[in-house]
């Protein structure tokens, strides 16, 4: 997503230095002390404005949820919402995703969530989609034994790509949802921002999957 | 697919018992027989009027193709199809596909197709698609080793329930088509004449996967 720069971002950012993460490597293996209870810990790579993860949290006390964003515009609208919110059990980081093993360690994380993830389409540039084979090894080591993967885009290619992908790599598929929008998957389906504005033009594809 | 019985269809297979079989428990383990020359097996579970492997065959004159279809008065019409097309690499089964793994001898198939199989959409009916565990399980044994299943369908909920299914057996995905007439898949893809009369409605999704 190209974003314009909001020139009160950097300071917003500073000002809310207890509900956001600007140096992560720090955090590792103690993200639980960020929060105020121990809790199952999700996180979702790439959040955007932040519209997923702060209802993902409304609706679940029970989780921690930590919502992880390289774009310091973006990520400053999301931490917005997120202190509007009053939310305790959500945490940003402002950082990139694809650094996902340098964030955790072992067995930290119970689950991910990738949302409308970038497919750059082009077949040279697949190691840069964020659910080929390097990538899922990283998510393998941060995650539980059976940590699942909850993986939702409206590109095609990407889908598709992924489909193959998870396979190749051993995870196990929990559900594959080809129309999410219009199956009973949509029950509790939390949308992105991006989601409620493009699932006009086709489907929405998800698919969950866990390492065995 | 319900059809019309057609009163010469049983007097056509009796003339034309070279190139249909009736009688499949005789052939187990010696099709190759059946044919001018040995050559990899490849065979279709349902083929409803012939269109596609009658096409197949004669696109791959170096494969021998076996369909299988239970219903006399629809297999008649395919077997027609065959007669005039005059090609000897084409043999027909009037039998239940379903019975699979009593026709072949173990790895005696190179490949199988399962084109616009039966949905059965109710859950207490998933046992009779023929992707469930159950038939996956007969498909391996008469497949030689790393033999493939080719599946295509305009149903998403059983393309859902597919995905999974081959997923969850160990199989491993060596295509998956999301959107084949929108796709450079669709390059050399042979329809059905069910995919020519429907596929106007909505997306063909196909899966190529092998067991490893």
């Amino acid at each position: 997503m190209r974003v314009r720069k909001k020139p009160w971002a950097a300071q917003y950012i500073k000002d809310h230095a207890d509900q956001i993460v600007t140096d992560p490597e720090t955090q590792l293996g103690h993200w639980q002390d960020r929060f105020p209870s121990e809790q199952p810990l999700q996180v979702e790579i790439g959040i955007g404005k932040g519209q997923f993860i702060v209802e993902m949290a409304r609706q679940h006390p029970d989780i921690n949820f930590l919502g992880i964003e390289i774009q310091e515009s973006v990520i400053a609208t999301a931490l917005r919402k997120l202190v509007e919110s009053g939310l305790a059990n959500v945490q940003l980081v402002e950082t990139d995703g694809a650094n996902v093993d340098t964030l955790f360690a072992p067995a930290e994380v119970d689950q991910l969530f990738l949302n409308f993830s970038d497919p750059w389409p082009k077949k040279r540039h697949a190691k840069r989609r964020l659910t080929s084979p390097n990538f899922l090894s990283h998510y393998q080591n941060v995650l539980k034994k059976n940590g699942r993967i909850q993986f939702k885009t409206d590109n095609r290619g990407l889908f598709e790509y992924s489909l193959m992908s998870f396979n190749h790599f051993g995870l196990e598929f929990d559900r594959v949802w080809l129309d999410l929008h219009n199956s009973d998957g949509n029950v509790g389906n939390v949308q992105t921002e991006y989601e409620e504005k493009f699932s006009s033009k086709g489907p929405i594809y998800e698919l969950i999957a866990h390492f065995k």
